[in-house]
């Protein structure tokens, strides 16, 4: 007889037949109704043992956390919250865990602080709370393929280990076998980086876009999905030192096409989630509601999650410039009466989260896309637009977490994009490949970048991004 | 009018309708014909210019590489070869190329070296055999995530940067921010790591294994596909320094049910490229034959490439122990006519890409999984069988390829382990977290490795690893 899993058996239209399932114990009761779990749902199976039957040593073993298997039928639940329970005729334990130890109290009911979780980043996944978060991060990658694929993109690898720290998206990690305490030295007396295992510098990738962009100026349409790297020391609830980057490229797509594929992305993955993982959500949810009622009123979330969620499907993404915004912000409330942190004065000015989530949540009351951004503000391979003062970039805000995807429709004159990269100080000689696309029949297209750990954030509702990765990684933190 | 992929119009049921369509340029037949490719495919869509009514300083530009839209009518075609084509109306060059220009002669008819084509690793992906290897590579990707996920298995991102060195499966990259010239050193005169971002020696991981086994034992069923690190200088077209591994990971899984998971897996993924890469397939089919026709007779593949990826949907995996491969071994012509590079001479060889070879394609003439394999020659964390000298250890060995899949069933025995470990000098305090998983709930556990670049390889043909990965990373190369 195979052995099915829990999520199998909790759908199975059948009963009265004989099973074996496997799990871990979330709780024992009356010597009588276990609660089983094997992670294939949030849900339990209940196994109703009838102890005078069984081995008392093995009932005694039978403890929170202890891996056991049990042999029985499959019969319609008499009890409340199930509608299925298993009637056990053999009860097997696995592996014990001494219910004593204390690395097994995350395990109990009572609840603990997500930072205590942290430090048993190997232990928490066992917890209701970071399998939801966990099972619904895995749906919401599969949701990235799924749409892309059956749009008529290509998956691409870009590199990680790269010889290029070209682009300043931000401070780097450098990847080396050099000797740590006594490098080779070249006769300037400068460490000989063509000692090292590429014969040159490398560091790790902030980014995939440039190599992106030329494999689509081939096949058209591509995407990249992989670890991205920032040596930045932001010990924030918004960093980690190592994120997974979402980043498509489209040949021929200018920055209209580029908002619209932004958004029906968007909408695809979270549609995905909400249908996906509906008892995962429904915990989190409850999590989270849970979690507020501690916090003063107006910290409280205007919106339950599934609503929020909802309320992104249901809404068009409001495109504003640039321009506009500052104009709204500038005459907006907390700005004349300096309740923002950082006041607007002026066209120009870096919008921080707290104007972006006014846009949002006070003013628009939608998800909003702002687009042409200054040129001073923004990387040098954006599209310059003809006012000589903007360029095509875009940024999609969200309610609660502002920028969540950053885009760009690409600067595709060979003269403009070389011009601006001498102003920039961006080596020409070394990005000569990415010079290449604007000579061999170089083309309007466009991508953006969406983090997806805060994609992951949103959709579940957790504060703090080390709480959407298995291991995070922040400075001073890289354990297991 | 909405633009259109190629790939779209030429599956396309409806004519005598007006598209427009954008590309590059394959070539122009006759100052008449147009062969367009927009990556979507490798077709190419033949647009047929009236040459009479064009500016003639348009079809001047109209040259290989250069980027163009045209506008028209799709009919029937009347020629051969395809069976629509666009009536143009309309032409528009994008983005010139300069035909003169030598980095363009990759695009032209005439045959290049893959080596040739390697240096310009940003460009290749524009011609016909990159086009084919990577988009075969996307769709192997998904094919990956489409199998777990249908299985109900949880994609699980395992860190790339780790603290832990312990698992010895290969020389590492260091990753630090510490000044390469001049590092901060502690009392004893030291690398003073305390001081590097993440206050410890970090490295690139080598596999997500220990850290998916973490997860497999909360969420049952988990895979990882992400890169991997080896600071191995072995310049050989099978190796890379970076490249992409699958490694599923199943609690309540034994050795056999590995073996299992892995045909059925592999036998999901090549028959999803079979039915979804057709077009591709059958290119790079014709040109592994043109390739091996300068080879000598017995130096070319026995089977076509379709074949062979056929062969290994309609063939069981035989499975075979290790201690009865090195009977066969030994018995072997090539090894008593000594014609083995290794010859067998005992129990406890480690086995070589000539002796699995010779069991898949000599002696079975089947896929072969090899399994309890000495323990002496496998890593610690591998289940000791009750003989107490081999392990639940698997390889999958494939037709001119040898291993591509390599798994074992777990260690789950707490005081095994922990033995096993001081006895191989791997560190207890280090991986206490692993030991972890054995004190809580311990369970049978089972799972298995596939380096996906071996995987793009045996489908798409290609002979050297650097040609079915975009940016390759080998000792001294991490160029783009």
């Amino acid at each position: 007889m195979q052995h099915k899993t829990i999520d199998e058996l909790l759908k199975s239209e059948k009963t009265h037949i004989d099973v074996i399932v496997r799990g871990w114990v979330r709780s024992f009761r009356s010597n009588r109704f276990i609660a089983l779990n094997d992670g294939s749902t949030i849900k339990t199976l209940q196994c109703v043992v009838d102890f005078e039957n069984f081995d008392e040593e093995i009932l005694k073993k039978t403890t929170v956390g202890a891996a056991i298997e049990v042999a029985g039928v499959l019969v319609e639940s008499q009890g409340q919250g199930q509608t299925v329970e298993v009637q056990v005729s053999k009860l097997t334990v696995l592996g014990e865990a001494n219910p004593e130890d204390v690395k097994l109290t995350i395990l109990s009911p009572k609840r603990h602080s997500l930072e205590t979780l942290r430090e048993q980043a190997h232990l928490r996944v066992r917890t209701n709370t970071f399998g939801a978060v966990m099972r619904t991060r895995s749906k919401l990658a599969f949701a990235v393929h799924e749409y892309f694929q059956k749009n008529g993109f290509n998956y691409m690898h870009s590199p990680i280990i790269t010889g290029s720290d070209a682009e300043g998206a931000g401070e780097m990690f450098r990847v080396t076998n050099l000797d740590a305490k006594n490098p080779p030295l070249d006769e300037n007396g400068n460490v000989d980086f063509k000692e090292d295992f590429f014969e040159k510098e490398t560091n790790l990738t902030v980014s995939g876009q440039l190599e992106a962009e030329t494999y689509a100026m081939a096949l058209g349409k591509v995407y990249t999905f992989g670890p991205t790297f920032r040596a930045e020391n932001s010990n924030t609830s918004r960093h980690l030192a190592e994120f997974w980057m979402i980043e498509p490229e489209v040949a021929f797509n200018d920055l209209d096409a580029n908002m619209d594929l932004a958004e029906d992305f968007i909408k695809y993955v979270i549609n995905y989630a909400l249908e996906n993982c509906a008892d995962d959500l429904e915990f989190l949810e409850n999590r989270l509601l849970e979690e507020e009622k501690n916090k003063p009123q107006d910290e409280r979330s205007e919106m339950k999650l599934r609503e929020k969620l909802r309320f992104i499907l249901e809404n068009n993404f409001k495109r504003v410039s640039y321009t506009e915004a500052i104009d709204i912000l500038k005459r907006s409330k907390p700005n004349q009466k300096k309740k923002f942190k950082y006041i607007i004065e002026e066209w120009g000015a870096d919008l921080q989260s707290e104007h972006e989530r006014f846009l949002v949540e006070k003013h628009f009351k939608s998800p909003v896309i702002l687009f042409d951004y200054p040129a001073k503000i923004k990387a040098f391979y954006m599209r310059l637009n003809d006012d000589g003062k903007t360029v095509r970039a875009m940024d999609v805000l969200f309610p609660g977490i502002g920028e969540i995807v950053g885009g760009s429709q690409r600067e595709e004159r060979y003269d403009v994009l070389k011009q601006k990269m001498e102003a920039m100080d961006i080596s020409t000689e070394e990005l000569y490949w990415y010079l290449d696309l604007r000579k061999f029949g170089t083309a309007v297209h466009s991508g953006f970048g969406l983090g997806f750990e805060r994609l992951v954030q949103f959709t579940t509702g957790m504060g703090n991004i080390r709480d959407v990765i298995p291991y995070p990684r922040t400075p001073g933190n890289a354990e297991f």
